[in-house]
């Protein structure tokens, strides 16, 4: 088998750990299986340089963003280099690429690059030649400017996709701090169960809605590159019913439900434009700023202000995205003419989540009420084929999540 | 003028320095000069990746030194971005250029390459381009194989040196946390006294006899391509008499002397062959094989013992270089047939410099008599044209600079 195996921050988080992915990538090795790496940086240190950076720059022009790139793509430059050094002395013939040295090609869209192509052909050569490669993950070139590019947080888990579907990998071994993919939070409510598989739909309704144990961008890209992803977890021992599989909506799914999962997300910001001038294209202004500068906006919501003349409009964004979002909302100050401008962080989005909600009905109707019973009020609704996410008050949050999660019979196994 | 500054590991330690080191380049483009800033990585942060890839890896062969190269380069990758977007806020079009970039050719002798070229045309054409570029120091690359290398420590000062070569600029002014070239090391006497010029040849001889304040190859590099280079202080305003400046011989000094220096040097190893079979090709075995594991020797004595059948090899060498030179003389025990290796790392290095040396007798005679005065033994005697070393115990190392110092007068202005 040709497995690509990708370790997060904390699986890398210090020498003796390095030395257990080693171990686990060794595992492999022994089967006889080819094994390609993909690493992240030590936990925390990606968090160190951003900071640094954040203490020079505001980092909102391009230029700006063009050595951010190459400060925050050090991180995966220091682990990949040291598992290969590790690998070498557990007896291995290993060596480390960095993104530019693949080349992993990506669009010039800095610190949220985009991966345009991987040279797979000199890849599986380089395999051919040691015993297993290390790969940095997050980390790309912008090939016309020469300059470093990076795929935005958690980019790691898109590179590890990407390299699988380039290679056709076998197995995209996610490995993490938490052992599979739960039906919500563990840390919110003890009833959270382990999920044996998920669809990726369901995985990408659920990275997108806040899980983080995948990247949204590499749910997407297993889905269209139908890439078998397994997450997993690096401090416990590998058998046949290690982790969560991401499977298609068409294959078998042994645990048929209704709603497969809970997710929160109490990083977002709610930004509301009022009393602008209700004629065509305000929305196509603000949005199409607001796309310029690369910010990802998830709700969007548009009222007819009671005068019945002017509109306001709502949507939610990642908190990252905050400052970003408020210069493009003044780059449209004179054109769309809102009266102000409303930032609210203290909300909390839930989600419930499940590719059986297509076929049953009633599963909106049990949230609202559940939640209406507890005195939560909901602040915006938004709804895909097999997701209904709500925007609460942040204090209300786990609350939410622990009655929905006992109210859909997650917890039962 | 075409400025390259060079800004050392103290000079960039953290986010404050950072700035005063953009305040120091803004100091030189409110000239009208155009700057060239070459960054070594924030002190302590080598060390840190030296230390966890001595973790995982005794770094004794070619696979690892890549690794460690590609590990280790990313100390001046942060810092050169940095400074880059501190340029940038304070209203400078800048730019970073990694090794790989410009890009600075070197050989493959990884973790110790020697720069072949770097396009100077390129880089005057970025330099027209933008008010400042920033060049990560230390690192370059190999181009046949596409792998970072690095140039051994210090080796920010070579990259400054050789890049103010090949642009021909008017200055390279390296900046680092002393304020210029002592007669001896402050530390150890307060009567040390700040020279306004050094020749080159002094400089060079300073460098290899211990004094840390350029690296050695930076200097014979500036002697071969007449680089003016001044040392001086990051942390003190620059006047027409700051820092030294290193001149040729034939230039007038207008401090005229026949010392110019004590030098002071304790961490090397002093490693002796004993009971070798006296044959042709011994010296050569030997210092052949060290060689090829790129260990730098540098005091050589060859004793014959006293049943005149069989000889000594004694010689010393960087502590950073004993473990390979350890591996060195493992390969050729059988063709020399030594008896035993003795390793002595109590020792100290002594030097005293000074072009006048050549002009002027008993300078010499006069160092061994104060020694002898004190009561220090002398191991070791080497000498140059322009230099006298003597290796003693370690205990006696800082006493011997002191009276060395007095004795030929260097703390009199």
């Amino acid at each position: 088998m040709l497995i690509v195996q990708k370790f997060g921050g904390t699986s890398v988080g210090d020498i003796p750990r390095i030395k257990n992915v080693a171990r686990k990538v060794k595992a492999e090795l022994d089967k006889k299986n080819k094994v390609i790496v993909v690493v992240s940086a030590m936990s925390g240190v990606t968090n160190q340089l951003v900071n640094y950076a954040n203490q020079v720059s505001s980092l909102t022009s391009d230029e700006a963003l063009l050595e951010y790139d190459s400060i925050v793509a050090t991180g995966e430059q220091v682990t990949c280099g040291l598992l290969a050094l590790e690998l070498q002395s557990i007896g291995y013939k290993a060596r480390s690429f960095l993104g530019w040295q693949l080349p992993i090609k990506t669009d010039d869209v800095h610190s949220k690059a985009r991966i345009e192509s991987i040279d797979a052909e000199f890849l599986l050569k380089s395999l051919d030649e040691n015993d297993v490669v290390v790969i940095a993950g997050f980390q790309g070139i912008h090939a016309e400017s020469n300059r470093l590019t990076t795929l935005g947080r958690g980019g790691s888990d898109t590179s590890a996709v990407a390299i699988a579907a380039a290679v056709k990998a076998d197995l995209c071994d996610i490995y993490t701090d938490v052992n599979g993919v739960y039906t919500t939070d563990p840390r919110i409510t003890d009833k959270a169960r382990k999920l044996k598989r998920v669809t990726y739909e369901e995985m990408l309704e659920m990275a997108y809605s806040g899980s983080k144990v995948l990247q949204t961008r590499s749910v997407a890209m297993a889905m269209a590159h139908n890439v078998r992803v397994r997450v997993l977890s690096t401090f416990e021992e590998v058998t046949d019913s290690s982790g969560t599989i991401l499977v298609n909506n068409n294959e078998e799914i042994m645990e048929r439900r209704v709603i497969t999962g809970i997710s929160y997300a109490k990083n977002e910001v709610r930004i509301t434009l009022i009393k602008m001038p209700d004629h065509p294209g305000v929305s196509a202004a603000i949005f199409g700023a607001l796309a310029e500068r690369e910010v990802n906006v998830d709700m969007i919501v548009q009222n007819i202000s009671p005068d019945s003349k002017t509109i306001d409009i709502t949507f939610t964004t990642g908190a990252d995205d905050l400052e970003r979002a408020k210069l493009a909302i003044e780059t449209i100050k004179d054109e769309v003419k809102y009266a102000q401008v409303l930032i609210d962080d203290n909300i909390a989005k839930v989600s419930v989540i499940g590719v059986g909600m297509i076929s049953h009905s009633g599963v909106a109707h049990t949230m609202f009420k559940t939640l209406a019973e507890k005195g939560i009020n909901i602040l915006l609704i938004s709804t895909s084929e097999i997701k209904i996410s709500v925007l609460i008050a942040k204090e209300y949050g786990e609350l939410a999540v622990r009655v929905l999660h006992d109210v859909y019979g997650l917890g039962l196994s």
